[in-house]
C-alpha cells in the first residue's frame, strides 16, 4: 500500500473522528492506535480493507453503526426527486444508451470518501458533455445483449438511484444487483437499494463482506457463486475497481469517474476522468 | 498533544513526501517510520517540535536543506516590491501604529505550514478593515514606550517584511529580532532578515534552535539570555506561541493570525481572527 493511500485513509479517520463526540483524550488515544495499525500495514492490503478496519473500530468505538445515515437518505431522495427530469435527458437523448450509462458514472461524484461537499448538477453537465477518458462502451453494450446474467456491482447511496436509471435503460431479465452487507461510507446497502428502486429492474444482494469493495477473498458464498457464473460485471467506483483490478478470469467493466492521482496513475488518465473500461481490452 | 495537531502535522509530512522526488518505496517505508513516532509521541511534546523532527529526517533523506529557498525569496521580494506603497499608507492613515501593527499581523498569512497559495492583498485589506478579535495594543504601546529593550521574535520570510515596517515606526532604539537557526519551513533565518532589511532596525540573533517556535529548553545561551533581561517580548505567530504561550515569568505579546480551531480554542476567539494578546492581560 503506497502512502498516498496511507495518507488518504487517514484523512477519513481524522474525518470519522471530528464526526463523532468522543472526550478529547479517546481521540488522541484512538489516533495512536491507528498511528500504530499503519505503521505496520501488511504490503499487500488493500485500501478498502483500511477503510473498514477504520470503520469498525469507530463503530465500536461510538456505538454508533451507521454515521452517514441521514445524509445517505438525502443523497437517495435528492436523486430520486431528479430521477424523472433525468429520465427525460435519457428518452430524449441521440443515444439513451449512452445518456444512461454517462448519468450512471455522473453519480460515482456522490463519495464521501472525498468529501461530502459534491455538485452533482455541475458533474452532470460535465459528464454529458464529456469524451470517456478510457471508454470501452461499445464492448460493454454488446456484452450485456449477448449475457445471460450480468452481475453490476454497486457502489454509493444516491449514485445507486443512477444505477437504477441506467438498469431501467437495459431492461435485461439478468442482472443482479450487489450491495455491501452493512454500512460503511456511504456506500449503497439493501436499504439504498430499495429506496433506489432497484428491486423492479435486478435481484439484490449482498456482497457478503463490510468492506466498501468487492474483495474476493471476503465475500460470501452467494456473492461468490454468482460472481463465478455471471457472464459479464460491471463494477462501479474506485472501491470496487480496488478489489477486482487484478482479476482476469472474469469479464469485468469498470465505471468510475478517477477520484484521486494514484488510481489515475494506474489506468494512465486523470484525477476527474470519466471511465468505463474492460479488464480485457488494453485499448 | 490533541489529534488535531497530531493529523496536522502529518499532512506537513504528506506535503513534504510530496515535494521531494524519491522513490515510492522509500516515501512508503518514511510514512511508516514516522506513523510509528506519532504512535508513541511524549505527551508534552509540542508541535513544532515535531514539525521539527519531521524536517530533520527529510532534510537527511534528500540531502535538501531548504526546500523552500526559492519560495521564500519570492515571498520576500514581493513583500519588499509592496514595500513603499504599504509605508505611504501607514504614515497617511490616522494611527501609523495601529496600522504598522495590523500590517505585520496580516503578514501572518504567509504561512506554508497552511498552504503555500495564501492572498496577501486581500489580507492586508481585510486587517486594515477589521478589529482585533484580542486588542491588547494598548498595552503594546505603552509598553514599547517604556522598554529599556524588546525581543522581537520573528515568524516567516515574507512577513518579515511587514515586521521591518512595524519596526520602522517603532523607531526604537533597543530591539533585538530573533529568527530560526537553520531552515525550517517557510520561517525567517538570517538570510531574510537582511534580505527584509531588519538589520537597520534591530539586532539581528538567531533562537539557537531549529524548530519553528521560540522554545525555551532549546534556545542558545545567547538567547536565553536576551530574552531573561528583554523588558517586553514581542511573539510572532502561531508557531512562537505554541512555544510561549505557558511562560508567565516575562511580558509578552503574542501577535498572530489564528491558524486552526485548536488554537482558536484556547485563545476562545476564531480561526481567521487577528490577536494582540499580553499574557498578563486577560481582558
Amino acid at each position: 500500500m503506497n502512502h498516498h493511500c496511507m495518507f488518504c485513509e487517514l484523512r477519513m479517520l481524522e474525518n470519522l473522528l471530528n464526526m463523532h463526540q468522543l472526550p478529547d483524550e479517546i481521540k488522541e488515544k484512538t489516533a495512536r492506535e491507528f498511528f500504530s495499525y499503519f505503521s505496520q500495514l501488511p504490503e499487500n492490503i488493500l485500501s478498502p480493507q483500511v477503510a473498514r478496519d477504520i470503520h469498525v473500530r469507530i463503530k465500536k468505538l461510538t456505538g454508533i453503526s451507521d454515521p452517514y445515515k441521514e445524509l445517505k437518505q438525502k443523497c437517495n431522495t435528492m436523486m430520486l426527486e431528479m430521477l424523472p427530469e433525468l429520465r427525460d435527458r435519457v428518452s430524449s437523448s441521440p443515444d439513451p444508451f449512452i445518456t444512461a450509462l454517462k448519468l450512471a458514472i455522473a453519480g460515482n461524484i456522490i463519495d464521501f470518501a472525498k468529501s461530502t461537499d459534491f455538485n452533482i448538477y455541475g458533474t452532470i453537465e460535465r459528464v454529458l458533455n464529456s469524451s470517456f477518458a478510457i471508454d470501452h462502451s461499445a464492448q460493454l453494450r454488446s456484452g450485456i445483449n449477448k449475457a445471460a446474467t450480468v452481475l453490476y456491482i454497486g457502489d454509493n447511496a444516491g449514485e445507486i438511484v443512477l444505477d437504477r436509471l441506467f438498469l431501467e435503460q437495459l431492461n435485461h431479465p439478468g442482472i443482479i444487483f450487489a450491495v455491501r452487507n452493512e454500512p460503511i461510507l456511504n456506500d449503497a446497502t439493501t436499504d439504498d437499494a430499495i429506496a433506489a428502486g432497484i428491486p423492479q429492474f435486478a435481484k439484490v444482494i449482498s456482497t457478503g463482506s463490510n468492506a466498501p469493495s468487492a474483495i474476493l477473498s471476503e465475500v460470501s458464498a452467494e456473492f461468490s457463486q454468482i460472481y463465478n457464473s455471471a457472464s459479464l460485471i460491471i463494477s462501479k467506483g474506485q472501491g470496487n475497481l480496488e478489489g477486482l483490478i487484478d482479476e482476469k478470469d472474469k469479464n469485468i467493466f469498470f465505471m468510475l469517474m478517477i477520484k484521486c492521482d494514484h488510481i489515475a496513475g494506474l489506468l494512465k488518465v486523470k484525477t476527474g476522468d470519466y471511465v468505463i473500461k474492460n479488464n480485457r481490452n488494453t485499448i
